[in-house]
């Protein structure tokens, strides 16, 4: 299945809908409203109908993810004849991004992404590069579907994209092996790391990882293809600015699979269905790789096997309403000040000493 | 008021509730209850009673501070007279996280902890640290309240306790100056950012920020307590381990304050009604900075003015199921290899030249 969220007017304003999709007709099949009425057919009161669907099929693909039968739910309202009014154009499609994750962690999957970014940056390739899957805490909350315009933050002069696939988590768990977190995986969809990158090269100096340079925004869909409809290691990918290919690689490339992916993700703490997971740039896949930086009004076009286009166009960048001052060293916001270096306690006599060497007086 | 979220039995299983404290008498009210019997004794439908009360002062506190009427819909049920089976004793509550946040990002705003414990790694202070508020996206699906047993990952040697501040988002809002962004904050907790040291240092070397080396858990709580019963400056924190006194400050040796923090969260990106925003560790308030490690079984103890003791026990080391294997350079998951460096394209004609040197050839 394709699956789509959009936004549709309803009596109560706009509201997201999950839509499959088919693409040979040309159209999106609002799933919730076929199934009311399917089940208003066989005989089900219309309160009943609407209340069943709407538990069923609820407007968050999040939500409904949680439930073990979502999946044959999806394809039983799918397989039934829809309702005229449940029946939309997709060249008529108001896209939102296709899942809403409770959460979104991105990883670095493919090793010349790390080799050719650090290669640019003069940094080394640290070993972790090589013992573990790395990533970070991406946005969840500022996600951009499928003809979504991009804001360009007012503190950014270095505008890039990144060529990544999304994974969509259907059931969750802890502390999985590989082979079982294989089978958590839903669905694959496209996705656009929008990255200011002077900002996250500020930032990461501080040792936390990136944020402001990437949590302004990132595109993804249009669509989910389940991953019956997809070989994992086939799928061929392009980036595209303003018509002309920047990029192009296949998925195979990775050095960490899917499976291997979600497993490390699921290790001491919950993986929770209908969170997002990128894989990370594909090698070459954005600006920094092949020494170019995006402009205002450009025009990105992701593209990827059974995974459709992802087309996000950069607007002109904001006015920054409020910088933080540069700070004196010293000063608190108390005005007291005082800061230095923290006293060492002597050791513990009921436990091991640190393991790192601590060479304070 | 003091707000808290708590377990508790009910007909379709064990539901959180959000209740308030009154200390003096030992209790917590539930208020949702109290808010119906309200409704009810004013004349509505016991039925209708149950709705609006429901709507009000919801299971989930974030989603109650959507509501611009919600510290006033708190307050009258606070004030109402509670039915018996809406008194607990506060003895015998079973305690979660007080705020059950859509997105949790934590700050590093004591400029004595970055001092202390980048000496004691051994490494220099980046400049960042005084001309950014920076801050890692931590994990706000592993929370853990009160007296809520933290589990101690298999892969983790060396573990840490971080004493700090939670800040909850009330109002939300974009590109807020600090002045504006003072009057979105609802309340305070402590927060015990829980650390495996040795997994934090070997995964930020790949520049992404921690991540295993912190989403196992976070404590937090007991309670939240409105900005109106606090003086954000006056704050005095306290960390304990099996009783002895590991760290002890006040909140405004900051040298960012909470208005700065989200106005800086603000920029360029939604602030959302009911997340949480950690303060990052007071000077000290780590056994990074003191030489010292925990052990399983240690009892943490947070205590801070106003907002109570937040007591945490560290479990046993778990089994590690499964653990990245190594990867070899040059090895990608579909057997093709032929990974290397990316070729770069031709300058653009259309957009300037990238803002940094780029010595690839």
């Amino acid at each position: 299945m394709k699956l789509a969220r959009v936004l549709r007017d309803g009596l109560a304003g706009a509201q997201a809908r999950v839509v499959a999709l088919d693409l040979a007709s040309g159209v999106a099949i609002d799933l919730e409203r076929t199934e009311q009425i399917r089940l208003e057919r066989l005989g089900s009161t219309s309160k009943a109908a609407r209340r069943l669907a709407a538990a069923k099929l609820p407007q968050s693909l999040a939500d409904g993810l949680g439930s073990k039968t979502y999946r044959e739910d999806l394809e039983v309202a799918f397989a039934a004849d829809p309702p005229d009014d449940a029946v939309l154009q997709i060249s008529e499609l108001h896209w939102l991004a296709p899942i809403d994750p409770p959460r979104f962690r991105d990883f670095m999957a493919f090793e010349q992404h790390h080799l050719s970014a650090r290669h640019v940056l003069g940094r080394p390739v640290p070993d972790v590069t090589y013992t573990l899957p790395t990533y970070y805490k991406a946005g969840h909350l500022a996600l951009l579907g499928h003809a979504e315009s991009v804001r360009w933050p007012g503190y950014c002069e270095w505008m890039d994209y990144e060529l990544e696939l999304g994974f969509v988590v259907g059931a969750g768990g802890v502390d999985l092996d590989p082979e079982q977190a294989a089978s958590c995986l839903f669905g694959v969809t496209l996705l656009n790391d929008f990255t200011a990158r002077d900002r996250q090269r500020e930032e990461t100096a501080g040792n936390l990882g990136p944020a402001k340079g990437k949590d302004f925004g990132t595109a993804l869909g249009p669509w989910i293809a389940t991953v019956d409809e997809l070989d994992l290691l086939e799928i061929e990918l392009t980036a595209r600015v303003n018509g002309e290919t920047w990029a192009s690689g296949v998925s195979g490339s990775a050095m960490w699979s899917a499976a291997e992916i979600l497993a490390y993700l699921s290790t001491a703490e919950p993986l929770v269905a209908g969170e997002l997971v990128g894989s990370g740039t594909i090698g070459g896949g954005c600006g920094l790789e092949v020494g170019r930086q995006l402009a205002p009004g450009d025009v990105l076009e992701l593209e990827g096997t059974g995974l459709g286009i992802l087309r996000n166009q950069l607007l002109a960048p904001d006015e920054l309403v409020w910088s933080p001052p540069r700070r004196e060293p010293g000063r608190t916001i108390d005005g007291r000040g005082g800061v230095g270096l923290t006293r060492l306690l002597p050791p513990r006599d009921d436990a091991a000493a640190p393991p790192f060497p601590i060479d304070r007086p």
